[in-house]
């Protein structure tokens, strides 16, 4: 039943199924993994699956552009959730094994540079080789092709395999984003801490042509927490822009802003509302709001000029 | 009756009666001279004159103050029509006064600079002393006091001069504005070539806050027409600000920028939207309006709002 | 000799004249009053004075237009000093009236707003009639024509009245900035609270003609103190904007937002940088200035773009 | 001798080679292929070659990031060149290789997107798995393991293969940037249609605060041509900017916008000035450059503010 099936970037024992389990619901839903962010995402466009929880954002690599692709383009999907997830690695091996009987690591690619200082410190003569995600590297590892590999904690369970060492992250703080990703329907109800996602197509490109787009959320005092440019695919210089935006589409201010968007570009893509991870609703970010950008004050605004147009001001 | 009767800056023969003599209505409405811009407005907040019209602007004096600052404060009143009217000067004599008898001219102080080049050529011996008014001129050089008054040529047969000269002025375009100003009702409905006038206070003088007052105006498309600083009263260096923007308070930017500014300024007093002097109503000031800030682009972007936020976009 | 005489806004025992002798030279110089802004100023450019003291802002009328229009045209003066008077008025009569004998009182037209609440609680059936200047009218209470006028106390003295009330004045603060204008030269050395102020004319009229010109100075972290637009002739809707920025020529950041102006603007007129009145040096406003604008970040700035043009960055 | 060798993405027969290739200096340059971008680079930072050319942007892929965070850490190198090159591939086979016996084909995963809706039309029924990179594709066609490979027309001569299909393409347009990246010295002289290179971090996340970087360039008039984020690696929401500009580093506008994010940045990075790949000097984009931001307005204006300053503007 697709109401219950949620999909995700697979294999099993990725960081993306750890992110999956945090949410209260994955406890009663059947989790599907899939060999890639296209494939997640269209068990969803096509009914098969409720949902699919996909990476979008890291904070070494950057943007996961084959997930801002996806959502930017084909039939539209809305995002529902995010979830925030220390990338921590641990060195996966087998039962038994010395940290000085390895001789050849392997991981998925975006791993290396995570790990980089820490292998050259402990592991100076180590192979490495990729593996196409850090828990085929773990399997691989289970089937003897590898000393080792480095992955979550997480995944050492499922591969029969034990972690040698943890907490192993050349960078601090390093996390990964992840959203839950639905067909479109109406967003939950705002939280007080909430962000809204758009992907906006820009007029032409005349000096300042992208300052007017940021102009439209800087007027109603509405911060920018993403701004990430994509190619339109119509050539070298042609770009599109994933933008995340403090704050919840039916704010009056994110609503005016997203209005304003839309009058001047030539598209703009809708892809939701959702409380923000990590943050409690009361304060989230610390920032304080500009003066005269509440809902309060928005429905004052709109009571004066009503009465200004009928002479009652 | 009030209903009938408008005052205006007086006394008869002054270049205001003039202006108020162009509007239609004025023909079947008692027209009451009064002593000072105050006076004028005063009749009609205690509704002894349904509406009085009062000079605001001069394309070589600048902004009227006393009319600024009335329209400012004290109990609101609302404009209601402009009338442009050119000022070219008639110098008034006794009848069979000739040029060369004339030794002593009278005006208002306003008009000296207007004539000064003309006077140097043409009566570079002259004496000029200021009279209360333009009519008030005429009306000392009947009384025989001077031989020689600058006034509009209307004002000839009001007291019995004749105009020895005509069309003095030394600035081309001059020019003054007059406003119709009456008790707060429902503006008039647009006619395509309409300006709306507000006095705006800030909030505060960090850099940039001007700037973001005239923001709210620009990122929406309106063209400013007058920016005049005044006074407050509250010291040096406390200004509000008279504008003048292209549009009607019933158009959605126009009416978007005034909530924009309510919002952010402590105080927006709304002085209403009428039909610009001057201009047909189809394609005014030759300006193309920017993309994006037709009504029906506000009603679209509205419309697509209202469908992201019931997940329908 | 004209370096030891300074014109200034007549006649004797204005509040002008009362300015002017705040300033420590003027112990020193000859002080000679004129019948008007422009013939102090022609004074100076004809070389018969040094420098001519003129008011420039009231707190209570705003701009004074003759000062500004006449600094905006013309043969080129620049602004030297800048000298803040608080106003408040005394009424004087010939000695041994009493309150209750005032039947006239007179002033300059400027005044009667000023007292007029004051009229109306202590006076309320005293008939107002204008005279050319607050000092003028002194005179005309000294000859008997009126029984007492307004003007500043110190003018008592010098018409042989005396003071019957003082410390009238309906506005809170009412204070009025003169400057003292000279031919250009170089401007004083920075005290670290400076003023620097232009005029400037637009290129045009299109939405944000204005916001532009208002950016150039935002950008560089330069506050405004002053805008004051101004007819330039050219017909209704024709503006220049008079500007005190605060800083001075010397701080780059002035310096490159005046180039800024210079740039875009069809004409920028340069009036002087001057010391703040009514500041110390240390501290001036309050403000914080904008972060990466003071000279030494300037400096930095432009080591480092030489740097980088040099390809040692 | 490291003058004389280029290192570039390699291996052998990628588009990079192509691209480098195209270099008029190339002919007499040892160009050698390096496994990775990283290595490249390396090997111009340790004086083992003069310079690297290496991918930065793809119309479909967006940018390298690679690439982006190679240039925005580490040792300070300069871009020297750019070059576009159009993608197109070939469909590359083992001599007498007809379509109908493609039974398995390959290339670089990027390849495939641009080749899926060709597949699906021509070879509905083949198996895709991806290489390492489209010349280690052909390699392995040349070895048996595959029937055909994505390449470019290029690599079937260094591969012993002949190009069953050219100009395969599912995007119209697809073109890849590169850039020759050397160590820091002298930029060239601007040629009239240059583009500088930088990398800013911000300050902080205020609302607004990605708007004051960009107003600094859309001040002075300068054309953004690319904005990519980048993550800091300080966790999520922390980025910075690669930014490509209009204009050398040269010019004056250029140059000024560059010291006002230097002031306002806590970081810089200059990446260098060259010539715009695929324009002629005279005109290249067809944009007519903002009004007042020519080198001789520049020019003009400093001449304008040291007169200014020394009293004789």
């Amino acid at each position: 039943m697709s109401a219950t099936r949620y999909t995700y970037l697979g294999p099993e024992g990725t960081f993306t199924e750890a992110a999956l389990r945090t949410l209260p619901e994955a406890a009663t839903r059947e989790l599907v993994p899939m060999v890639s962010v296209p494939a997640a995402l269209d068990a969803v466009r096509n009914g098969e699956a409720a949902a699919a929880l996909v990476p979008i954002e890291n904070s070494v690599e950057g943007g996961v552009t084959a997930t801002l692709d996806e959502l930017a383009s084909g039939e539209p999907l809305m995002i529902y959730r995010e979830v925030l997830l220390p990338i921590t690695f641990a060195l996966l091996v087998r039962p038994g094994t010395k940290l000085s009987d390895v001789k050849t690591v392997t991981g998925h690619p975006v791993a290396q540079p995570q790990v980089r200082n820490w292998l050259r410190a402990h592991l100076p003569d180590a192979l490495w080789e990729s593996a196409a995600s850090n828990a085929d590297g773990a399997r691989l590892v289970q089937e003897g092709r590898f000393d080792a590999a480095f992955a979550g904690e997480f995944a050492a369970a499922t591969y029969g395999l034990e972690a040698l060492v943890t907490e192993i992250h050349d960078a601090q703080n390093a996390e990964t984003r992840f959203v839950l990703v639905g067909r479109p329907a109406r967003p939950a109800a705002p939280t007080g801490a909430d962000k809204t996602s758009v992907v906006i197509w820009q007029r032409d490109d005349h000096p300042g042509a992208l300052l007017e787009l940021l102009q439209e959320f800087a007027v109603r005092g509405v911060n920018l927490m993403l701004l990430q440019s994509r190619p339109t695919g119509a050539g070298i210089g042609n770009y599109c822009f994933a933008i995340d935006a403090e704050g919840h589409v039916s704010d009056r201010r994110v609503g005016e802003a997203l209005m304003g968007l839309k009058r001047i570009c030539p598209q703009v893509r809708f892809l939701g509302s959702y409380p923000q991870a990590g943050v409690s609703a009361s304060g989230s970010t610390g920032r304080t709001p500009r003066p005269g950008t509440s809902d309060a004050e928005f429905v004052a605004a709109a009571d004066w000029l009503a009465r200004c147009q009928d002479g009652r001001a």
